[in-house]
């Protein structure tokens, strides 16, 4: 990750709840308390941002310590200590609420991740976070993705081609649909610099067929039930190409293993960003 | 809303997903090329964010036009049209990701505060949402909740005066705990503002009584069962003072019409923000 | 105070003068000359603001060390010393002005400020401030107020309500404009949060009896001579309930005793913040 | 000025009063309400800023329309009209404080600098403003010193060359004190840009001795009384030299004339932006 | 390009220059005085940035129209006319400066790329930027490579794998050096996601079949001389598989075309961007 | 320098480059690793911003420990060690280029500077810079000008008055052309700062007897040939008049020796910031 980032939203979160100042804790904590505290789960997950949770404290004030019980990655039980945190109470108190929100968040996601990653462990399947993160939190959300055994699919428009079938309608081959795969993959090689494979959507078996002869170096099989994505990879896999398959679309925890056995390489799941519900997590203060 | 700080957001979502540039559309894609498209809905719910989607186009690119085809607030059903764009197809296309995590993200939250609003609309109890939101999204994420029939709670720590179970462990009086929260209430009333009313958790019956006493505008009644809650609501009604009540703490859909039937005027429900699930929308685009 | 918020108002405050390079500073002192200094009172006044004049020294330059010798809040006299600087004399001579002028300017607040509280010592009305403030420094100005003695009003449009008579123009009841304030009371009370209070302006004692009826919060009594004020204060107490009344507009340290006789709670005094002029603060600085 | 960074500051004079949104005028103004409305002087002086205050409206809400009645550095009355404004009811309502601020603080600042030009309008000397500023607000203090009539001094560190009496006691000759003037002096003269005058302050005849001897462009006379300012002036004329002089420290609108008559090419005065009261300006809205 | 970050640019530049205000156009240029006038080459070149020169006249004043006269990408010669811009004089003239230094260096970059594409023609070996940027600055350098017929390397460490020499020297196999470079693509292919390519750096033959071996998509080929490069592209087409060769090191003018004729299918060079000499442009300006 | 100007500047850029993540070293550089390593010089030259290097490392990780071995102006051979690093590796890696960019194109513009100044060192004649920098690096770029033993022009259209041919075509005297030349130059001298000199461009000895009459400060010699200069130089001496003559336009180093010869004060190049090739200068490093 980069730290520089990461603290610039760090600050950004800290000033989005301060804003003028804490009216409730210049009210009626002593600026000279000292407090104690320690980060405890209160459910079974897996903790992704506790770094960032330290940031928190400490980029609001120098003085607070925080240290980490447990490494991103690490699955949780109920009342299992994460960090501990102690410094002027008034600091610990102000910036408690947003390192919280970040290390819920992002837990939420490593734990959400880290079940679909367990779902098909009897696979060598990727489990693939997508763009359609909370804006503004994606390089923090990728990294808990990763953190929870995912791996992440390009961070945004600029660091990997993917064609969409909302670019393959803007294609206009003289003879018809299926050459407008084939034009855009081959555009899109053209122009591709040297470090950037070329991968396109394919929604039928037809495509898929398609984006193997155009040479595509991934194959996104989109929103195909588990007997269309096998027979897809029976295509792929007979073109004797290294070509990647990802699965997307309507993937749940109930039909992943199922999606993992049809063979294709990687499947990319939206909700592990946009829909994973928080791990509770809480911060037991008392005076030091 | 603050348009100024919404149209900060959304530049800043745009550049994390564009970056150093769209190398998928700038391949594929005609300069020329003209597209129109509607923003449909995949599912159930309510809609909000339709304008903050129609920024996130018209920010990159002014020459596209976004027309709204429904108010933020309304309920949608699968495949309604929300709004229609039309404009440079390379702008539409890089625009559109960004557009739709702002709108599936806060419609998800209009969705979900719209279920609980609706659970309880027998009685006059408001659902509120809290400060566990994501970070950097606040504003955005409260006018979700509005626009899902709910009401906000304090939006930082700045604009509200809310004494929490940690501000009350820092309380030292001589003589014991129930004290330590009426201190706490009365440090609050001498340097609160004259907008400002002052409100306090209370975990026990015991602490409401103290709360009541102390002569707080508001109890946050944190983590009670509907029993010992409806005790707090005869405690605190049996005073006679305009005292606001709100619960908070374990609220679900199965049980808030419970929480609201013990009388509270509010309940506070950390996952409005935190952990709902997204509305799935979709745009559908074609060359104009 | 929110310090994140209060260092980016002095690295602002630095590049503004700085800019391109202190080209006096660069050309006459030698880069590995040590200043030690004081900073002092050149007049009598209450100083506000140290903490802000220190951290101008030292973000510039983590080696200088800056040692309060007062507090914010204290009453002094000429030539006392306030605070004490030393380190690389460069780095002093560049932030010197910057620092003095957060310093003199908050102070200068500080000052008028504790006059007017001293003016009404006997009472209990409190001394307001208001939204008069110098674009971008209210978090600071309103800190000197407090440091005055005085106590804030609301910091922005986000967290108080406050229906004035340019919004009154703006209601249309049927019958007339006495409706307009009620109607107005009535609007504001539905959509406020749990925590907030309502006030509004009243300009004549009809209004002020209306805003009594419509159950307000508080009263702003807009530039009423003192007899009237003593009427509003006289309706307000009838009623029994709970009003606070807030004076303003033509406020002197001439007449602010009179208007607190009249009986009101608060009295808001714009000059406070938008015409208080500076208190005289000097640095003075010898080779270390 | 530079319009760029004006927009800036008026950007975030609004962020800073609007925050989290304007809870009043969203609860009770009518979305759809218009408003035309005009800003009139409520005590005589000279106004400044006046475009400052439409951007406010602007930026906000580019549909306000914004018309100026006079131009900055007019003389107004009681009552004149400045600008009128209308537009969106709660856009107009949203900026007026804002718009308010900066016009009265603008206004404030060109009203003193008049008072002082007109004292001194017998002569040719200059009034100049002083880098004793409002943090922030540079830019914009130093057009309404202009608009009054007034002279800048240099804008900040960056754009002219001051040596002062700090920067003297950090020269070490070995002869003792009068040769550190000359020394810084000539330091200077080696370091400055071609465009670059050296100015040095003086506070003894023998130091101005100096001065003129050392070449310098300019001498500031700091706190030095009429008779010995007029003795300065006879020796800096002496020299034949193109010298210009700059009288400082004390000077009031009872004894600027008598400075002038001393004399002197310019007279700066830090009371022009730090302590100027504001002038009283209102907005006065109703439907539209 | 992604046009948000290239307004941000624009705005920074504009105000780097422009600063506290324009002294000398305030003084002597009429501020209704119209301009009339032409950007026009004075050296033969390939133009770059013309989109970026108008944006910074209107940035500045979006009252000043700007026509480009050609388009990025297309050569010049002395004279040649590249746009024609027309509005307030003051605002072109303030703009001018900026305007024509970010379209000097650009076109610059354009004409040197061009002349090395110009030299390879005959093969089909691309010319590559590299990271050594000018600070601040990449996105739109990299821009220009592309107008002048070049292809961009990575933007930055964050869109392509390339390990370098300085990572190899952290890899610690228990046998020796080769296994380092084994090592190390292993360890990236392994975390590599799947659109992305790893590239490695050889510096021997040694290296180069190591690299083959080990499955490298493409190899820089470090500072070798033409026979050396021969030989491994040799080695490396030996393999039949798909490897892309860069070579990099010390290709001027005067060698790159035999570097090209060694085989290898793109060729880096740093000087594209850190070192290209500014295409000699300038501004005519007349009334209107 | 402005320090809280450069961190500003060296943050950017190191976001710039590290964007979401770099991805290489991530991938292979144990993040335990300790590195250590020397930057070295790859050719002849003049080295400037090593501190500003050093901040690259110690921003993105204040771990790093960064020693200068010389001073920036020094003159460096091939293989000259010019500063030590140490750290942990991967923030080592992280930041090598970013840091190796600001060195190598500063110290490119310091060893070109150098040249020039030694080509005139028989002279007094001053080199200076112009305001064609490279945007959003002006105050680096004059900095190792300064370096180099040049001197700076003024920084920006804020800190120095320069008529120029662009501005005088704007003068509408009713006589004819040569007042226009005297028109703005007292234009200018009425509005000019006390500490402001005025220049004007001369393209003709016609306009060098204008400018001196009219009693400008300094003179630019726009594109004159040497005997034209020396013409112009004989015209400006005759006067007696303390006059500052810079000669610019079309000045290498075959021709700047002869141009400081015909007697000009000053000669400016843009060519040292706009065409400056960097100095070639590497990081070597291996495991600690």
């Amino acid at each position: 990750m980069n730290l520089l980032e990461v603290c610039r939203l760090v600050d950004e979160a800290l000033n989005e709840d301060i804003g003028s100042g804490d009216i409730t804790t210049d009210a009626v904590i002593d600026p000279n308390a000292a407090a104690k505290g320690k980060i405890v789960s209160r459910a079974k997950g897996m903790v992704a941002g506790i770094p960032v949770a330290g940031l928190c404290f400490r980029r609001l004030d120098a003085r607070v310590t925080f240290e980490q019980a447990v490494e991103d990655g690490v699955k949780v039980s109920r009342n299992d200590v994460i960090a501990r945190v102690s410094g002027p109470a008034a600091s610990v108190l102000k910036a408690e609420r947003v390192a919280l929100n970040f290390l819920q968040h992002l837990s939420g996601i490593a734990t959400l991740t880290a079940s679909f990653v367990e779902a098909v462990k009897e696979y060598s399947t990727r489990i693939l976070d997508t763009r359609k993160t909370t804006p503004g939190l994606r390089i923090l959300e990728k990294y808990a993705v990763r953190a929870g055994g995912g791996f992440n699919h390009r961070f945004g428009l600029y660091d990997g081609i993917l064609i969409k079938d909302n670019h393959l309608r803007f294609q206009t081959p003289a003879e018809g649909a299926p050459a407008a795969l084939v034009a855009a993959v081959t555009a899109a090689q053209r122009r591709a610099g040297h470090l950037q494979k070329v991968e396109v959507e394919a929604e039928t078996l037809e495509q898929v067929k398609e984006a193997v002869e155009a040479g595509a170096d991934a194959i996104l099989l989109d929103n195909m039930d588990v007997e269309t994505l096998a027979k897809a990879v029976a295509i792929a896999r007979a073109s004797k190409k290294a070509i990647l398959l990802e699965a997307s679309g309507n993937v749940s925890l109930r039909n992943v293993r199922k999606v993992a056995a049809a063979g294709v390489d990687a499947i990319s799941i939206g909700a592990l960003t946009h829909s994973a519900p928080i791990l509770d997590i809480a911060l037991e203060l008392r005076p030091a």
